[in-house]
């Protein structure tokens, strides 16, 4: 057993803050649990602040929701002006000084007590009804948790943070009150769904489903509270594994009623359970290839069986061919899941999500959106993001994702006046599409980068990655330079320390892009585990990741007229301006096009200079990294310091190995000097 | 528990041959142990083919051993004539039509035992007497097996012929019987010296010294029929992992005392108990340096625990900086194990042997031969070759290795007049130095590779590597082709199946080099589990093993003039000849010396297109095992069949896979196209 840390820090949640709130007359009108939550956060709050929970009639702030607001005497002519609250968000009814948040449920309840912890109460504004609510119906956290300990991946996959928060040592970890202590953050920034294990669901994991399922309902009961639905991923082949029957083909009957006998047990235990997370047909995990049927067959078999409960899938588009031949220059990864997919739209049950990662192969530093998402629009959606650094410095580089995901959310999908991203997943297309836009809501996933490390995340500025996830999911139209100040404000007290750690935060992104891979390329790091450089390391594999290096030029013809024809799989403009060099983005050049070296860029560069000048100056930004923390270090809480300390150690010592071995590479290859000279080995 | 086979096969001692012995009437004059081996030997035998053990007045062959020779009436002037029979040899003394085999020692005497049986009686051969000894005194195989799975090495590392046949689920088999079978085939090629457990001593292995000794006992009880000592990989921080003292520095009284202790009872448990194996300061195993002290100390602490007892240290060489940078060039892993121990000659006691990988880097396919034999006259050594085929196919490829060690063996150091790798480990160096040579005898130590697996080795044409093992280390004269056939011959019944074999592994070391690594360049290996091909794999990483192929050339430059120096480490005319490229020769071209492309071998080829012919050649010349094997195939037992057959099946693909990533990786680069224009990717 390793024991949770004795304390971990209160990353956004410290207990100081919140004194506009906690100092004055608050009341709350409202049952259930997440009444009852949000009743403890004011008696806590109130007690530290010298405020007090009283009746309404004496109250300056009154929190319920909007079912009850007739009988606490709120406006309710104003409030109608504003129709109805969506479920999730609330209002903030301002009248004679007073406040009134009203949620349009007991969650909405729950964020509006929030918002006003973290935004203040502002009651100089003049009277009237604001309204916030999120962008995205789903706002959910993949936790790619082991329950036994993986020989190859570990405790968490892709984990960076110590082990799980969950499970340990084979088991459910007896004490769960640091899981309550993540799931009140998580709800502090509106994440409403999370998956409890693995995509990649092994023996002990896949009996979460059944003999394991007292693990789930524990974890359903910390989350509850937070107004947080569990998910479980599931094996594609559970009835065979888990259910002794010979086959998992989704049109058997007798595979169809496993499920249903399954699912029955779960909400048994577990009424509110949220549904299943599906990894299939996907880098070896079981799926409905294997009996013939399309992932519509899959998909809906288990909708089916979720559907009486109102359960939901979340079925995962990551599939593609991952034992490729690297000699066949035909067979494009980037093409496949929309090959997959795209065919498929208007076949999925209404409780059946797609989960798209956000590019079209998986988690680069840099990628082009994933065109499934504008080819699908009578499909329910869900934008995979990943806050777990994979591909972006292992929690052990500072590299702020939120300006990655605001570009994603807000790409158009095709002219200016075109849906973006965002907008697409949320259920824009299919509301379009048929006035149904109900049916077709959808959101963002994201997985998760909390481990049982003391400062959550390994990395404490990672922390800002998980905050902004949250903030994203519910405003994608918030600016990432303003969601950074709100996550220093409300975790560091000291200004200089907000100074430094904000500056090191801003353009870190583009800056470990820069010491990386270039230009869009991707997949120069070591294979496995995905840290540090290996230029060829995927070159050669079946992975369906390649840069096509040689001694003239690099990068990858995706173009109609010359290449795999992926650029066509756009929207207009999209689809033209990624077919030539010329119209392509600097950023994503060789990731649409294989050009020499000499390449002129729009910035006016070579390419092959480029690839030098990034990685020097990548380093040089890492410097500057280090130093500011250097000069801040001694007013951070020491344990805190320290970690950041060492992390940006590390991030230079790799940033320094990445600079050397990519530069060297291309020297080797290229012979092109580098026109300042500088040292390349 | 993984259970052993039910029948593992013969290997290259079936029941039925040797007929020529048991048919006739064989007396023996022996006692203890392996007296009652060859006795056992004998009753089976006879019984088989129809002859009987008999008194020594109406056989025909007499066994015994030297001390009881006059007894048994043997001509004792012929026997003097020849002097002492060395006591691990055997004598032949043939009078009018009778033969006795007269072995120098119990030992001798089942090795000449097992001559009769390979070899036949010869009975029409003139009286006379006709002496065969070993070589090398020391005949070692060391076990790489560990006694708990290891997360990364598994069960045995590098061992590729399934489980341990010691060792299963963290503990040793309760059944032995294997052990003992492996044990009668080790003595019938003279292997005289096991060492039990993995040179990386993980914690459960550590034990086999202290609290599991019980475990070495019974190993012990079934190799000593055999005439094989045991010995024990140890670590040299046993003192405190074992016996919680707060140092394992050498030069302490109470570490010493420790370490005596320790060795007094493993004597105690088993008195004939030969020593330790270390692997010290090497690969992240500690060492005498984390104490500031010698390999010398290091080793003769560890010898004067062992010598009241008669035991032995077999100490590697195998030092080296395995976190080096690659950027500096200056420092070269080859040089290593000289720089290291070089100076350290003539500080080492007499029951300390050095154990020197037989190259400088580790067991490519190709390298020059370890310059530190040369260099250390005054040190016992242990030529340390490896049977367990790590970088040559992993017994997944048929590499018949005989002929690389029979070069080796064979390399003199120095002009032709001066002594072979075989003289000088044997103490042909030491005699020479201080005429005695007892002091400096060692020998030959391999590592093993047998598993659990029915065929022993994986591919059961890997027992031929084995079995010439032993073969070559009692007489490294013997050609590597009479050892095949004399192993094809023990091995298979059919002629055509005999015939298929040979011409599959005849030439297939010099095959598998040509299919992967060209010129001594090595380490073109997948990181980790060194299968399959990577060209950049090892280049920008801390192990000291680069090619710095750029786009004009590719090799590293250790000549004396330009380079590393490390072609000065050798004896004239070994320095002259490495130090430039026109005098070394092809095969070690790119081990001494980075040139272009387009430099010129003594082939008359350029170094590219020696690149791509040897690559395509290689591929070719495994079709044509293929197709050897497939038409002899339902000759052969049907077990072999399949399991040679699916190993060829798999070597054709990972040959194609190496031809295609090297050439392709050299295409790129030099961007020079093949003369014969192939298709490469």
């Amino acid at each position: 057993m390793s024991p949770l840390p004795p304390t971990a820090d209160h990353a956004w949640l410290p207990p100081d803050p919140g004194h506009d709130l906690g100092s004055r007359a608050v009341a709350i009108d409202a049952t259930g649990p997440l009444g009852e939550t949000v009743r403890a956060e004011l008696v806590a709050l109130t007690a530290r602040h010298g405020g007090s929970v009283s009746s309404p009639e004496g109250a300056t702030v009154v929190l319920m929701t909007a079912d009850r607001a007739a009988d606490a005497g709120i406006d309710l002519e104003a409030l109608e002006e504003v129709g109805d609250i969506p479920d999730d968000g609330f209002a903030l009814v301002r009248a004679a000084g007073n406040v009134a948040v009203v949620g349009g449920s007991d969650r909405g309840l729950l964020y509006g007590f929030h918002h006003v912890r973290r935004a203040g109460l502002d009651l100089d504004a003049p009277d009237g009804v604001e309204v916030d609510a999120p962008a995205h119906p789903i706002r959910m956290l993949d936790h790619w948790d082991n329950v036994a300990v993986h020989p190859v991946m570990g405790r968490v996959e892709r984990g960076y943070s110590g082990g799980s928060l969950f499970y340990d040592d084979g088991r459910l970890r007896p004490d769960l009150t640091r899981v309550g202590h993540y799931a009140r953050l998580l709800a502090s920034v509106g994440i409403n769904r999370v998956a409890l294990n693995n995509v990649n669901v092994h023996a002990a994991e896949a009996r979460l489903l059944t003999d394991r399922l007292h693990d789930v309902v524990r974890l359903a009961e910390v989350f509850r509270p937070q107004g947080i639905t569990v998910y479980l991923s599931v094996s594609f082949s559970s009835p065979m594994t888990l259910g002794g029957l010979p086959t998992a083909d989704p049109l058997e009957e007798s595979v169809q009623s496993w499920w249903r006998a399954a699912v029955d047990r779960v909400y048994d235990a577990i009424p509110d359970f949220g549904g299943f997370v599906v990894k299939a047909d996907s880098e070896g995990q079981p799926g409905p290839f294997g009996y013939g049927r399309t992932h519509g067959d899959g998909a809906n078999m288990l909708g089916r069986a979720l559907a009486p409960h109102g359960g939901e899938v979340f079925w995962r588009a990551f599939v593609y061919n991952h034992q490729q031949d690297w000699r066949d220059r035909s067979t494009d990864r980037a093409r496949a899941a929309y090959d997959h997919f795209a065919p498929l739209d208007g076949t999925f049950d209404d409780n059946v999500i797609l989960q798209v990662k956000h590019g079209p192969m998986d988690f680069q530093v840099r990628e082009p959106v994933s065109p499934v998402i504008g080819a699908v629009p009578r499909t329910r959606l869900a934008l995979e993001l990943q806050v777990t650094q994979e591909y972006t410095g292992q929690q052990r580089h500072a590299c702020y994702l939120a300006p990655m995901w605001s570009q994603v959310l807000g790409f158009p999908f095709g002219d200016d006046a075109a849906p973006s991203v965002s907008q697409l997943v949320a259920g824009a297309a299919g509301a379009a599409a048929d006035a149904s836009a109900e049916a077709h809501s959808g959101g963002v996933v994201a997985v998760s980068n909390v481990g049982a490390d003391e400062h959550w995340t390994g990395h404490p500025f990672a922390q800002a990655n998980l905050y902004a996830l949250g903030r994203l999911a519910w405003d994608p139209d918030l600016s990432p330079e303003g969601i950074l100040d709100e996550w220093l404000g409300a975790t560091f007290d000291d200004d200089a320390v907000r100074d430094a750690a904000r500056s090191i935060m801003t353009g870190s992104w583009q800056t470990y892009e820069s010491y990386t891979a270039p230009l869009g390329v991707g997949w120069m790091v070591r294979p496995g585990h995905h840290y540090g450089p290996d230029v060829d390391g995927y070159e050669y594999t079946p992975w369906g990741t390649y840069h096509f290096a040689d001694r003239d030029g690099i990068g990858v013809d995706r173009s109609v007229a010359t290449g795999t024809g992926y650029a066509g799989l756009y929207p207009e403009p999209w689809a033209s301006r990624y077919e030539r060099p010329e119209t392509t983005p600097d950023e994503l050049l060789l990731f649409f096009h294989h050009v020499p070296y000499t390449h002129r860029l729009h910035s006016g560069k070579t390419v092959i200079q480029h690839i030098y000048d990034s990685h020097f100056e990548g380093v040089e930004r890492v410097e500057e990294m280090v130093a500011a923390w250097e000069a801040v270090a001694d007013r951070a809480p020491s344990a805190v310091a320290q970690r950041v300390g060492e992390r940006l150690a590390e991030q230079l010592r790799s940033a320094v190995e990445w600079r050397d071995q990519i530069n060297t590479y291309f020297l080797r290859k290229s012979g092109i000097p580098d026109e300042q000279g500088r040292t390349i080995y």
